[in-house]
């Protein structure tokens, strides 16, 4: 395979690059699994020789990186070249295309990678410039272009991004990045479901009760006020990642584990999402006091709700989705409730059978059974089957980037979102802010589980949140 | 409840008395829970005083225990009360109505337990001079019996015994110990099997594969070779604790918890197995050396065979046994083996899910299941979700002889093997013993696996034996 390209970061002073992007790269040289040879194009506005935007990203990369080693950090930066620009100045892509043809000559090929690291108002703009200097399509080798979400405010704003871009690069060239499906614990729920046959019996209404999905944040809106202001926890965490997350869980076995095999079950599951009208919408306390918020700004921080996916499978299974900012520990869990199992609850103290995927920040399996209580009576007590992934001292996930950046070069989606996915998620984030505007925005502590209504609305379904069910 | 009674030991300067029915009721009272009155009436031919017996099984008696206290010890012998008795001799059992009548005074009550912890050939003899004293059934209170494997040798003189018994006492009675029943994790497979939805709608043929019921011991013989020689593993081991265990991983869920329900379940299996031809027995290279062995003996020191329950739930599904002494470590598990998930075997390297009941020396579940390797290839790996019951330290399970003892001064005989459940198991070893002449006895090394003979059976049937399977 050939494993050459240039990588060109359209933003790279911005936190994606500096946070993500290049300690990705970093990893990568360190494996050794990663043999390949590349160029790293990094674009910003700052005047910078490549010297000078190296030693300025120097400390940040070094902190973020597992553990810092001189020699990595040479190889990666001999294959590091600044180039400044003003991304709304046609002239300036005249620099890239010479860079690049540069650097293309330079490791003998045309394979090229454009990542968008920038607010998605320069998405157009970066792709008709591509266009105008034929960049986007060179005479030989792919041309791929990565975007990050927001991929828009709603379905509108979202077809529009996504036409300039398909007026440049087809379908399968465009790589959509959530990066929660890079994140080893969710790509596993698909090994789990299906290649675990008392797993997969049980996989339906018949068994469970509920399904929670429970994505919860410690931290708040950091330097991303402008942007979460008009966003809000619907858009910016349920419209892609708890959403990404039904559709896996969720999903029937593909016929074939084909990408486009794959991407159709999750079609069919988000096609059929019926959300109720149980939703629950909060704001932490002092929101509206942080920088760049509007003042009275109604934007949620905090959303809960039931959904349902109708069809065959899940026939009444009710879906609770969670999700917010300052919220009391961070955790990204999935919560399978089994029902109960009739007939035997009359030993007293049997609870529902529950299977928890750990996905952050532990990754694990957790499995609370019943069994007999030791000892000369006869009762029941419940145990857990635990599995901890990330407490193996000799084993370290790679992180989602690294992950995506890999699938990336090889041309494989299917850790991406395609449009079609996007479409349906922005549809029904669009039929919820429909009603927004006349729902109550309940307030709640920092640090605290969220607006109590979100815990009424559980009772009320005769259930409770189980985040840290743990027994 | 009344929980006052006396407690006659017959053959009580025997291994199980000292081993474990003394020790037992040093435990139950070092137990807070077992808050009773008793005595016990020590039985022997020998000639000792009470304090005499006392002081000569003090020794095994500390040793035994979990931790020796004089003042516990104290409490124990003040309830016991030696007798010598020669059994034949029917004049000796005056001496044991007196001794009765005064301990029945002494504490108020009739209830009596009599433990016939002798040879069963004393058992028809016991139970007529109990009979002739009309010490079987008094006036009030109740009068049980209880008695230990071997029940026979076979349905026939098993038919014998149990006649004298019921001349004697009524079924309900009789209370007949089979003490793998009494352990924790063989009283658990009913609750795990069936408080338990996701264990219980994978439990039948659809979904398992194969049950392996491994009982082996590191042991040899000890100084049992006189009975043991007669007997071999089948009549030792089983015709009782391997086929009971048989019947609770395979009956089906029991429509209430009445003790008369679970005998029919546990029946209905039992009157449906198929013992095929694949039975592999062994014996261990110096066991004709051993004290009391004939020489040229040809019992069988293991036995490994294959079986079928003939219904529905398992219809085509093998079910394993194998136990034998002298084997390269003590393990009883019950391994479950379910099925290939089909379609997902390209992914390679997929295991099977097992779950693996362990019941001694440690207590606890393991379950295998495939997950996605973490990494940035997408590969399986086999892991697993353990639960050690044993190696929670403020934990220590009930020797099976505590609860057992328990379960006799409440009249429940759940734990208890019934004299149908018996019966059909005899015949079910008469069977076997019939083929047992025509069939080579292999021989296999002290510490080993057993004969090769019983890996290449397993071999033809596509699996191996999975104990300590573990990953």
């Amino acid at each position: 395979m050939d494993n050459t390209f240039v990588f060109v970061i359209f933003g790279s002073t911005g936190d994606l690059a500096t946070n993500k992007l290049i300690p990705a790269f970093y990893h990568l040289i360190q494996d050794s699994d990663f043999s390949t040879s590349f160029r790293i194009i990094a674009i910003g506005r700052r005047e910078y020789s490549t010297e000078g935007y190296l030693s300025e990203i120097h400390g940040t990369i070094a902190n973020k990186v597992r553990t810092f080693n001189d020699e990595i950090w040479r190889r990666l930066s001999e294959s590091v070249k600044y180039l400044k620009m003003d991304l709304t100045d046609q002239q300036d892509y005249k620099l890239l295309e010479e860079s690049l043809l540069e650097c293309h000559n330079n490791i003998g090929t045309r394979n090229t990678i454009y990542y968008f690291a920038t607010a998605p108002e320069f998405f157009p703009l970066i792709s008709q410039n591509l266009v105008h200097y034929g960049l986007n399509k060179l005479e030989t080798g792919y041309q791929r272009v990565v975007i990050e979400k927001p991929f828009g405010y709603d379905l509108a704003t979202a077809t529009y991004y996504n036409q300039t871009l398909n007026d440049a690069f087809s379908e399968e060239s465009i790589f959509r990045i959530d990066h929660f499906l890079g994140k080893e614990m969710i790509q596993n729920i698909f090994y789990l479901r299906f290649t675990n046959i008392v797993f997969e019996k049980v996989w339906d209404h018949h068994c469970i009760k509920s399904v929670q999905i429970i994505v919860d944040e410690e931290s708040g809106i950091e330097n991303r006020g402008n942007y979460y202001d008009k966003s809000g926890a619907l858009r910016d965490m349920v419209q892609n990642h708890l959403l990404q997350m039904l559709a896996l869980v969720g999903m029937d076995s593909p016929d074939s584990l084909s990408e486009q095999n794959m991407v159709d079950k999750k079609l069919k599951v988000l096609d059929r999402i019926r959300i109720s009208d149980e939703i629950v919408l909060g704001q932490y306390r002092g929101y509206t006091d942080e920088r760049d918020i509007l003042p009275g700004s109604s934007t949620e921080t905090f959303v809960a709700l039931k959904c349902f996916i109708e069809n065959d499978r899940w026939n009444n299974t009710p879906f609770f989705l969670r999700t917010g900012k300052k919220l009391d520990s961070k955790a990204t869990e999935i919560i399978i409730e089994f029902k109960d199992n009739e007939g035997y609850m009359s030993l007293g103290n049997i609870k529902n059978n529950v299977l928890v995927i750990k996905v952050q920040p532990e990754e694990g399996l957790y499995f609370r059974f019943n069994a007999k209580q030791p000892g000369v009576m006869n009762r029941i007590q419940t145990n857990a089957l635990d599995y901890c992934q990330t407490c193996n001292i000799a084993y370290r996930s790679p992180e989602a980037y690294e992950k995506l950046l890999g699938e990336i070069t090889k041309g494989d989606q299917t850790l991406f979102s395609s449009w079609r996915e996007l479409e349906i998620s922005w549809r029904i984030i669009d039929q919820i802010a429909i009603k927004k505007s006349s729902m109550t925005v309940h307030t709640y502590d920092k640090g605290s589980n969220g607006p109590a209504a979100s815990d009424l609305m559980m009772r009320d379904n005769n259930t409770t949140w189980m985040k840290d069910v743990f027994i």
